[in-house]
């Protein structure tokens, strides 16, 4: 379970935010304002930026995924200016995240999970999924996107949510 | 885990929404505005209201654990104007969820699951519960975060997510 709530539903929220940006350069191009307008827009004066945005999701995804399988995630710079640097971002945690399989989580749910910030505190695997990792990827996504959407792009909860496995 | 995903983080997440909402409350009357003026507020001229995102997050959330469960959901007519009158619909979505047990949920998984505007299509549980119900809970509650964090509300992060049961 912990497998399709992080690995297949981080990668399918990192296409539909990929797709989302994709969206937003050609949105940029028709109002013909650079694309460095949008990265660097925010909601609030305190609150991170788009390009920002787009890191932490990467990050919580490729983080959570691997605190629970106890794997070494790759290591991202925070250098990232244009949007094809963010592009190749996402794609990285996607390529990464695809190295998993559900088997890589069977001792999750018990693992104790710290973070540098949480000066030695400790969550078990399955509260860290439930209680923060999920909400967080799905917080920065729904920011990105309300940017965007702020900004005037025309995206809608489709674009947030990508496809559905419908049956007729 | 249904269960966990949805009764017991909904319930934490209305309690967050509903808590970030009496904030909003304080800041209104600080700033001398109506509190409807910032009820009334987006983020798009074509994305629904703080009001209104609310009235979403109490349904995905009654609506996602009534279908997973094939219970009744009780009914809400959309017809708040105040605060007061919202907190009342976010307490009787909580009261609600209080009802449910795990047990509630053993054939959820393998339930087909269809909407009005799904047209006769369905998901499965699981397939409704992970790719539908729960990013769109955390969807509205972001952006019902993300519309007064806009017009200056002093939230973070730990508004959103909540106390994490962390252990020392």
């Amino acid at each position: 379970m912990y497998y399709q709530l992080t690995v297949v539903q981080f990668t399918k929220m990192l296409k539909n935010l990929s797709a989302i940006l994709e969206k937003a350069e050609g949105f940029a191009a028709l109002k013909k304002v650079d694309m460095s307008v949008l990265l660097n827009s925010r909601l609030s004066v305190d609150q991170f930026n788009l390009t920002r945005q787009v890191q932490i999701t990467c990050d919580i995804a490729k983080l959570a995924v691997a605190r629970l399988t106890a794997k070494e995630a790759p290591k991202h710079e925070d250098n990232e200016t244009t949007l094809a640097e963010l592009q190749v971002r996402i794609q990285s945690v996607i390529d990464f995240l695809a190295t998993f399989s559900e088997a890589d989580f069977s001792e999750s749910a018990e693992r104790s999970i710290s973070q540098p910030r949480w000066e030695g505190k400790y969550l078990t695997g399955h509260e860290f999924a439930i209680e923060w990792a999920i909400p967080n990827v799905y917080f920065h996504t729904t920011t990105a996107y309300s940017i965007l959407r702020h900004l005037g792009l025309d995206v809608g909860k489709k674009d947030y949510l990508g496809e559905m496995p419908f049956k007729a």
